[in-house]
């Protein structure tokens, strides 16, 4: 991984020469990243924790840079010092990468000095916020492509090469089945697909010619793009020609590919054609600015459709390309004084924090096995499954559930302590299957794109108070 | 810059497999990297061309990079000994970085042996599609406000580390005044700013605390940020008191940050606030999920804000998040063989390519020095000024249009000839002002949100006639 050490803004660094210049290099401070409600999203899949904790293991700045904050002449001698012998010595707490997580709920805390935590906000919410955007992307696309293979394709079209990159990676957590993308495949050890472009078959005199030379190449592995010229007139019955050929040789050929026109008609008359010829076996990929909403409508249309390739759309979230994490202050532990609970208030109630350091419990029906709320509570806040448990809504407090026959899991974990892993990073591979097994344990209802059920988040009855206590405190003193 | 070489889609490797295999190696190709008509964008700002000129200078595959395709189990040897010596040998004709261009124009033309030309797509169209499109939203965002400043914030919405770096370079092309990236501000020589954020103000026991702290640190340079608590009762009364404090010590306050908030509003009164007190130097700046149409409605609105401060909708450019750059063959020349003109048929006109290696002429009017319209015509066709010129509409026909007192200046020019740049890559700040320039070359009319004009691109009747010559025998060919 590259020293992303300077990418970050301005004014963490500012701000870091104040609190050194004010001698709070000693004070201690937990921060929060978490998301809030959005239009779009009404669950998201905490993705890039590992290359975030990847950024704060090798966080350091070098001479280069120094002698870049030198120039600007904003920063003195004993600060830059100060900066050169810079590294991350705190603690992290996060959910599993892969995690199903929901709004205000903290993927990712982190308890360090305050010089510490305050820097490292910027890349750790560049990194958090954009893959998880593109695994709840994914997700969202893959539920309703409802167990058929999704493939990522979006490098052309993604935000810069990390973009195309790490968004590989996430869109892979979010469930499709490969990428096009083989400096990701390389890079996560993540299958790989591809077959052809209309530059292929523009290069030869004919289409005809164009796929018997793919098909001499994978005559096993065939799968030809029909809509260079004129799909069902030219491409699919070209196609079929090929693959008989192939079959009398003893080959087993794969797929047509439709990328273009109107992928409902298009492809049930292709199946059509491919079953009359005996090609029954044939899969049907079809692409083209797909996402969620035209695969669900492509169903209802009862489109032919067996692999979905997705690119644009999922690549770059189209529909909400930013997730807009944030990263609060909620709590100050000064040198030698009481912790300070910190709450950011605003006129518009989504973007009140939520103070103190703080765990989520997530509550699991044991009849179903399915996840039924989750409760933030103190860190140090035990939950005992053997007691009937009473949540409460987090404004609307006339809203209460009940659970008797529940098991609760801690979702927060400890990754880093003293700037030290606690244990490996899980790999991909691992995260994957996790996120495979959270997805599972929530009813669809959730899921569902429009007018999803709404998962309970609540606050425990001792977090509430602390937050209502600090509101009506600074509401007194700043009026 | 890394090694992007396997930052491709895997299509690009089986078909160089396939043209390998086929003996194409000497074969040449001429492909166009252009943008379709879109929905948002009247015009764009090419941008990325550097990036995407250096990418080609190091294309290179590693020992690491053949032993993992080779793993994928669908290359021969001969093919891998192929791609470990495989390096760009071509000529690339390009717009300059910052010019300003129109649906369908080349940008971007390579004219290299097959192989090459195929395998450069998908990364070109990664880079440049990026940069581009955030380079066209920066414009627009820069016109709206109309010569207000505007400061690049986006580093920690942008979709990863790339997004945020060479998003940052792009928004400057497109006339951002700062950034607040200080790896891109290292990077590129570009002007940083910052001050700080809402855990400043937090961390300390109070507002003017906090605010009294960060003067003593900046004096001369103090923009508070006074939407903390309430901006109207604590945080502007709290900033004017430490203003006073530092005018009565003989500095000079800067401006103050509303970054939450109904901020025309809070702006006018924020303006009022500060004149009483005789601060009518302090300056405004304003965030908050801006973009060009929340600022043209600020302004409509008398809001007071003498600095934009722009982030997540820049930085994704939210409303249209991919600009769906595509790089399309227009030409072959198989060995000694004559070329053939390549086209790409659709039943989505707007996806019809024009055949042909072309170049674009800017047609200015000698009265006014403005851009009237653009030509593309084919590579060695020459445009006479003394004579009048007529250009006809793509396909309108009818459309026709005759300059008379005009001047015209062949935007595509030669930047690589066999594999080595003919001269020197320009400098951002070379790029940025020739940006300038070329936005200033162009009437309102044609930048405004709602309605734009359209601009005139027509093609050269040489060239209009290749094209349908080359319709009808296709259609005759394929049906």
């Amino acid at each position: 991984m590259r020293n992303l050490s300077a990418l970050t803004d301005l004014y963490q660094l500012t701000m870091l020469n104040g609190y050194f210049k004010e001698n709070k290099l000693e004070d201690y401070a937990v921060f929060d990243l978490f998301f809030r409600q959005n239009e779009q999203f009404s669950y998201s899949i905490a993705c890039g924790i590992v290359q975030a904790i990847e950024y704060i293991q090798n966080l350091s700045f070098t001479d280069e840079d120094i002698a870049y904050l030198r120039r600007l002449k904003l920063f003195e001698e004993d600060f830059l010092k100060y900066l050169k012998a810079f590294h991350f010595t705190g603690n992290v707490y996060a959910v599993p990468e892969g995690s199903v997580i929901f709004p205000h709920e903290p993927i990712l805390t982190i308890e360090a000095p305050l010089l510490e935590a305050q820097f490292v906000e910027t890349t750790l919410l560049n990194i958090i916020n954009h893959q998880t955007l593109i695994a709840t992307k994914s997700a969202r696309i893959c539920h309703e492509a409802n167990g058929k293979k999704v493939f990522e394709l979006g490098a052309r079209r993604a935000q810069g090469p990390d973009a195309a990159i790490y968004g590989a990676r996430a869109a892979m957590l979010g469930g499709c089945s490969a990428t096009s993308n083989i400096y990701a495949g390389k890079a996560f050890g993540l299958p790989v697909i591809g077959t052809h472009a209309h530059a292929w078959v523009m290069s030869f005199d004919s289409e005809l010619e164009a796929f018997r030379a793919y098909a001499a190449l994978y005559p096993n592995n065939c799968t030809l793009l029909v809509d260079t010229y004129n799909t069902l007139k030219s491409g699919i019955p070209n196609a079929i020609q090929v693959f008989q050929e192939l079959k009398e040789k003893g080959y087993t050929p794969k797929a047509i590919r439709l990328d273009s026109g109107d992928l409902a008609y298009l492809s049930k008359e292709a199946r059509k054609m491919l079953d009359s010829a005996g090609f029954t076996e044939i899969k049907i990929m079809a692409s083209g600015d797909l996402d969620e909403h035209i695969i669900a409508s492509l169903k209802n249309q009862g489109a032919k459709i067996d692999i979905y390739g997705v690119g644009t759309k999922l690549i770059t979230s189209a529909n909400m390309p930013a997730l807009g994490g944030v990263y609060k202050l909620v709590e100050l532990r000064p040198k030698n004084k009481d912790k300070i609970y910190k709450i950011k208030l605003s006129n518009n109630i989504n973007k009140l924090t939520t103070p103190a350091m703080k765990v989520v419990y997530r509550i699991y029906n044991n009849e179903t096995s399915k996840a039924e709320a989750d409760l933030i509570a103190l860190q140090d806040e035990e939950i005992d499954c053997k007691k009937p448990l009473t949540i409460t809504h987090p404004t609307e407090r006339w809203k209460q559930h009940t659970f008797t026959n529940f098991t609760v899991e801690k979702l927060t974990k400890l990754i880093m302590k003293n700037g030290k892993l606690v244990k490996p990073l899980p790999t991909l591979q691992q995260s994957i299957a996790y996120a495979k097994e959270e997805l599972n344990s929530f009813c669809d209802e959730y899921k569902r794109l429009d007018n999803p059920h709404v998962y309970k988040v609540d606050l425990s009855d001792k977090l509430y108070t602390i937050k209502n206590n600090l509101i009506a405190e600074i509401k007194d003193k700043n009026g």
